[in-house]
């Protein structure tokens, strides 16, 4: 399937200079929805994930139905005062100012394997704090799973330790 | 499946005397949450839907693997500032001021059967929002389903012209 002609790109958004890679055109299409979801499964399968964990919100998106396809839970990442029990939480610096993220701290076990799906791979912020917390959960983050990476901000070279799948590429 | 094993009760969070409704220990558990999932599925296919469409953050959650099973396209329900295309949006009051919400304009083909699905039904404000805005679209809104109800807060009341399905209920 050629996913990219259902990712709108949209210039200056939400910031001058940013070129936005849409995905709601992709999400729109039944066919085309399915297939990136069940890419995403078969990567699951591949490195034997036990627990899936997503950022959210569009982490959530493609995170969620591989779960409920393998039978396996799914663990939300969320933005500050938005999980109701103890949280562990780890920060990552943007342009200007900082980001704040938190799990449940009963949420991973130990040595369990963790998959992260997120929509994109950029610099990698969210996805290193995220991997952050799932270390101080004891869990062991197998792999990362992405619907669209963008090769230019190098996020994956600070993912050596686990096994990447991006489904579509931009330079 | 008793559902209500895995729904943890906090009280007075996010704020004062609300009991907050905690599903991610659902979620967590594998068998939970496919077994919650395939009963919105079971109801998808009932209703005749051809396309869901889910509230952020935690509409997602449900929505999209019903979405991916079914093969049917899956349109997000976002706040301000969120999607980069145009949008229709509505606006709903809270107890201290009000919440927009919005969706693309091109997400819904005229007469396609909607359903909406969102992990609570409340008061109903979120829910109401989003049906208005599916009927600017065009679309023709089937079903609502809610992986939990609340009842005292009277929300199945402004739902009378869709079949409207929750998972479990609390009094």
């Amino acid at each position: 399937m050629n996913y990219k002609d259902y990712i709108a790109s949209i210039p200056d958004f939400p910031q001058e200079g940013i070129l936005f890679r849409d995905i709601t055109p992709l999400m729109a299409n039944g066919k085309a929805f399915q297939s990136a979801c069940d890419e995403l499964i078969s990567f699951a399968k591949k490195v034997g994930a036990e627990v899936i964990v997503g950022p959210e919100s569009r982490g959530f998106i493609f995170g969620c139905p591989v779960a409920r396809e393998l039978g396996i839970g799914f663990i939300p990442v969320r933005k500050p005062g938005k999980l109701p029990r103890e949280t562990v939480s780890a920060s990552y610096d943007l342009e200007y100012g900082s980001n704040e993220l938190h799990m449940h701290k009963d949420s991973i076990k130990e040595g369990q394997k963790v998959l992260i799906i997120d929509d994109l791979l950029a610099t990698g912020g969210t996805v290193n704090a995220t991997i952050e917390m799932i270390k101080q959960l004891g869990g062991n983050v197998v792999g990362c799973g992405f619907m669209i990476e963008l090769e230019a901000l190098k996020g994956r070279e600070h993912l050596k330790d686990c096994d990447v799948f991006s489904i579509i590429t931009y330079k």
